[in-house]
């Protein structure tokens, strides 16, 4: 490795604000293996960026409205007069309002694409959408794509966004196009997750909302000057009726990204959840919670490791034989594989 | 557990008919665990059934399809005049036209379901329009979703596809909604897999093309009495002229699923790509690298096992402790765990 791209080196430049070195960066971690294990060494210190995830189904016009955030987000955070999402909490005292306003001098934009062959592409155009800020050295944006398998994907988001506070950007926005658990697990990598949906929305995932409550913090009805604004309202309001009571609501705001409209309100929205976060050790009981999640990621590529070793082995050619020539069940063969010989049905 | 639901006699109830029988066989394979391994090993055995995947974005009208397929599979596979598909082939002999006409006298669909929060509503409402084959006695239609995680689902697919096999059925038809990897994964278990595509898709998928190459034997261009599908197949041709050439080439085939036009010649493509495949052992082939495939699979959920027991220890907690506090990256606690000690950064 030359010394040119050795991790503390670009970290170095990046946080002197070499962009180049920081897309070089976030290359590394996307690639995974050594240099991005020698860069999570150099950062996992840092106090991370307070991450902002966006999810919601494609055409939902999460690109527009990340696109309006920066430029909102840009003015800081606003002082937070009240928090309405807060309910009464035994465990821990209200939200101190008024005490959290911050500058928030940079932005970074992690777009994450699950590189469908069917959707893949969908995000990639939305990034030349977000033109106005392409220019803006106060704002990074980047997508991430999936190499290889999901698991690589889940993994590298935390570790990226690690690197981005690392070398000095206060907030991340963390965009990912809604398509199953890929979205569901990139979004437990957020600090506040804002679901986005459209009028009409509750049509097509009457079965699911279960996991849209899952993640959560705060919901927007994008599109609110269309038709079916009201309903998808009363849609999402009622969902919440229904579910069990904790010490958030998520709070439902308007917006119109196109028009530009809803987007400070979204921001203060944002906000406030940031401000019961902070409150009563919340956040940090929240970053404790995917720090574990995240070490469970990591051992279970350590072992995935180890069935890719067991691959290249005479044993695992044999075993497929005998899977071909109906010898062996699968169990039967990974139990042979792994030496646990009869393990009997109780293994798996 | 009783012996009303024991495997062996779930299995020799589903293969007399018994259709609620043959429903609780696949609960059993979805919920896995100890039932589900002993039902594997009663059915590995038995020749597996033809497997036919249809795949492609929400919206491009795969359900429609499917119901249409299902009416004309059951007139039998057509004897195979001509293999459009093959191409020159130095490594066996060219398909036996003729040969391959058989009766198919039952279908099963089994349509997968990423259960994403955003899109996993849309297959539920797709089942509800497969109204036509409801009461037909010859025709099984089962919903498969994910339960907890998307390895689950790849494991489960094929291990469905076996019991379905074995109790009788000949003709599977696979139907998965377009949303990423799993949905790779889930095609790579069908013998024939059915890329479905609608006027208009180019725009939306310039980066992803590969990945639909990958998987694709043969092209729908579905709701092909749309404005837009001479160009459709013009990309689609453009796209196979610029591929590596291998023994096959992806017919294209336009449908109105909707009208009901296109379905026999799509059906008499699929036939096409089944005679190929049978020829020169190389249906065999292909079934053994998914064999292959599963394999790994197992290897991966027994060894992700490891890792749950692992994080029910006093160690775990105190790495995720160790975590928090930023005294360990992610890394070095996996390690740790692991016993790796000091692996150093080639490790990961």
């Amino acid at each position: 490795m030359s010394a040119r791209t050795e991790p503390d080196n670009l970290v170095e430049r990046a946080t002197a604000g070499d962009r180049v070195a920081l897309a070089r960066l976030l290359s590394m971690v996307e690639r995974g293996g050594p240099p991005s294990r020698a860069l999570a060494h150099l950062t996992y210190r840092h106090p991370p960026p307070y991450t902002l995830g966006l999810t919601g189904a494609p055409g939902s016009g999460k690109s527009t409205l990340t696109d309006r955030l920066i430029t909102t987000a840009r003015a800081g955070w606003p002082a937070v007069a009240a928090v309405p999402g807060a309910t009464d909490d035994p465990h821990g005292p209200p939200p101190r309002p008024g005490a959290l306003a911050e500058a928030v001098d940079q932005v970074a934009v992690l777009a994450v694409d699950p590189s469908s062959p069917f959707t893949g592409g969908a995000i990639l155009g939305d990034r030349v959408r977000m033109q106005d800020h392409a220019t803006d050295p106060t704002v990074f944006i980047r997508s991430m794509a999936t190499r290889g398998h999901l698991g690589g994907l889940a993994l590298a988001v935390p570790e990226a966004v690690r690197v981005l506070g690392a070398v000095g950007l206060p907030l991340v926005i963390l965009e990912t196009v809604g398509v199953g658990q890929m979205e569901v697990d990139v979004a437990s990598a957020a600090d506040t997750t804002v679901v986005v949906v459209t009028p009409g929305w509750g049509d097509s995932m009457q079965a699911n909302k279960a996991g849209l409550l899952e993640v959560a913090d705060l919901f927007v009805i994008n599109k609110a000057d269309r038709p079916g604004a009201r309903e998808a309202r009363r849609d999402l309001e009622q969902m919440l009726d229904l579910s069990a009571p904790g010490d958030w609501r998520p709070p439902v705001v308007e917006t119109s990204a196109s028009e530009g409209t809803g987007i400070d309100e979204l921001f203060a929205a944002v906000a406030g959840h940031r401000a019961h976060l902070l409150d009563g050790g919340r956040l940090a009981a929240r970053r404790a919670a995917r720090l574990e999640l995240e070490l469970r990621r990591v051992l279970r590529a350590r072992l995935t490791q180890e069935v890719e070793r067991t691959r290249s082995g005479e044993g695992f050619a044999e075993a497929v034989r005998a899977l071909a020539e109906g010898r062996l069940d699968p169990y039967e063969a990974a139990d042979r594989l792994l030496g646990v010989g009869g393990a009997g049905p109780g293994a798996l």
